[in-house]
């Protein structure tokens, strides 16, 4: 049956619902330049730079704000100045990477496919083969407008075969989709402190080739978004350039611990996958059709048409669910009307089911036949 | 007599030491295009544009990430490509805010002062009037490098009488020195949650001229930093464009209620000045000398001369006492060694009191005879 919670339950991509105890991590004060915050955040860096198996390889360098802040600082930092860059575009991230490089005055170009579709290794094989003055290539790992999740290893493969370099926003899939650095060759990957590791909003962070970030001096466009600055400093004295959200590094080190209880990253990804499970199959059974096919379903976040019955209202079914407990998102597409719901956090099949029983109980109340959408 | 604290009190420029109230506010998650959060934004907004009397002439515009994101953001886009700034610089903060022009390729000149000399608002005036092509002046309110005071409201009054547009780093003065935008014309004032405030750190925000941020659009190097962006979407759906720091937020709300219940501005001010007082007078009892002249003493932060005797040596000064549980600050000075202590955030004048008696037990342990700086 379905629940009132004194708190809403986050089925979003993020900010989402986090375990107690990374939030009760953020009950003390830190002096941001003691020891006690510097061993802080050496611990989450190492964790991270692990956690894909750059250790060798790679550096984690962590920077305030959200994950755009540092997709555009790792943009801004590794590509050059004369460089240029290549978009994988498949949705409102992708898209976003092409508008920040436009912004920057950098060349870029894009590669789109349709929101349901995965870019194409061998298109990208063949892009890059006929210009060779494109430097670098940008990819979003699960594109969180539509939940696809992208094939990162192929594209890496083609890339690196080429001798160009790829940058990954892994925003919605770092710490929920495996992801090995040393067979799957990026140039930097990115992602944010408030999904799949499940700590809170405030940080994000870009795991970058060390030799890459130490040539990059001078490329950046802002003081503030300046990884290779950031990265100097932290080097340096072990300390953050600028203020650093003190208690949202202290969850996301509590939330890695919890990660680490879990079973690392494989045993995260299972139960996100047993969480989409159940809510696809529930949704299924109310009628409710899927954006994608369960192949490229990655288990993150879920997009679903909108049912065609004209007794629905979304507005309405949003604050009848809001009311159950349970927060949904908007959708996002261009193409089609839709509505989203998320896997992550520290939510579980049993949430799932909850929500899934809620949203019956919901269409109910407002008179809707059926999930299916329009054919 | 001095005490063991389980958590260290912060007697820093931020993060410092918050109540308890305010970070217990954190034990929340929220939905960030939520209802409830989209109010919650709106409430802190307005509660810091009426704290400067800005609720008929500006807006807030809170960004996440660190104060220099936003003096960055503030910058990038309300000066315009083609303009041209003066900046005033008694420190490092000053200092910042030109190297943040120059990455820009913004132009700009500075008008200096040796870090314990306040800019002079006739000299400010002398330099408008000299070149008609400076379009913008960008101040420091306090000065954290030294602690100093910086005459704002003459500085104020000498760009308006020249016509021409004032933007200043309040970060640490805002919330703890009273600011009346309708006697001392600013066209951006900016802060952070974590100083005077006694929020979290994780954002800051600027406080801007509607009109002036209204004609911004496409000045800004950056898209995470700009804040035109960001007002025209905050102003559209009551959302942040990219995802906010949400439990920082929910901090701040509650350190702005705390700050009501002290009585506001000025009883907040009263306050750091007693802690200032305390901590002043009781450094000198210990032979101790500060920078500055109490006159331009600003009651945020104290700098103080490095004593000459030789048995003093700051890394075991500072662990002593650390180890007493007070956490105070590095010098920042470039002319004279020096150690900075802070009177700002949830400490009172017993802290005060508490830390200069652990001052006065560490160097008795050290075998320093007196705080007496060389002459």
């Amino acid at each position: 049956m379905t629940r009132q919670r004194s708190a809403p339950l986050l089925l979003t991509p993020g900010p989402l619902t986090t375990a107690v105890a990374t939030r009760q991590a953020m009950l003390a004060d830190w002096g941001s330049r003691d020891e006690a915050f510097i061993t802080l955040t050496a611990r989450v860096r190492a964790r991270l730079t692990e956690m894909v198996g750059g250790r060798d390889s790679h550096v984690c360098v962590p920077l305030q704000g959200s994950g755009t802040f540092v997709v555009e600082a790792t943009l801004g930092t590794l590509v050059p100045r004369d460089g240029k860059t290549l978009v994988l575009v498949n949705g409102a991230y992708g898209r976003r990477m092409a508008n920040i490089l436009e912004r920057l005055g950098r060349r870029h170009e894009t590669l789109e496919t349709a929101e349901d579709t995965p870019p194409d290794a061998e298109a990208v094989a063949a892009r890059l083969a006929s210009d060779p003055a494109i430097t670098h290539v940008a990819a979003v790992h699960c594109e969180t407008t539509s939940g696809i999740l992208n094939p990162i290893a192929p594209i890496a493969a083609a890339v690196a075969v080429q001798g160009r370099r790829l940058i990954v926003d892994s925003m919605s899939a770092f710490g929920g989709i495996p992801l090995d650095l040393r067979r799957v060759p990026c140039e930097a990957v990115v992602a944010s402190s408030n999904k799949c590791l499940e700590g809170v909003p405030g940080l994000a962070f870009s795991i970058v080739r060390r030799d890459a970030l130490a040539a990059s001096a001078g490329n950046a466009h802002s003081i503030s978004l300046d990884l290779h600055d950031q990265w100097r400093a932290m080097e340096g004295n072990g300390q953050w350039r600028f203020t650093p959200p003190t208690q949202v590094l202290a969850a996301l080190d509590q939330a890695l611990v919890l990660l680490d209880e879990e079973g690392g990253v494989a045993a995260r990804h299972a139960r996100y996958a047993a969480n989409c499970r159940v809510l696809v199959n529930g949704l299924r059974r109310l009628g409710f059709e899927t954006l994608l096919p369960d192949a490229l379903q990655a288990p993150i976040i879920v997009t679903v048409h909108m049912p065609a019955d004209p007794a629905f209202r979304f507005d309405a079914f949003y604050d009848g669910l809001r009311a159950l407990g349970f927060v949904i998102y908007p959708g996002k597409l261009t193409k089609a009307p839709s509505f989203r719901i998320g896997c992550i956090g520290a939510v579980f099949p049993k949430d799932m089911e909850a929500v899934v029983a809620a949203i019956g109980s919901v269409i109910v109340g407002l008179g809707v036949a059926s999930g299916a959408p329009a054919r």
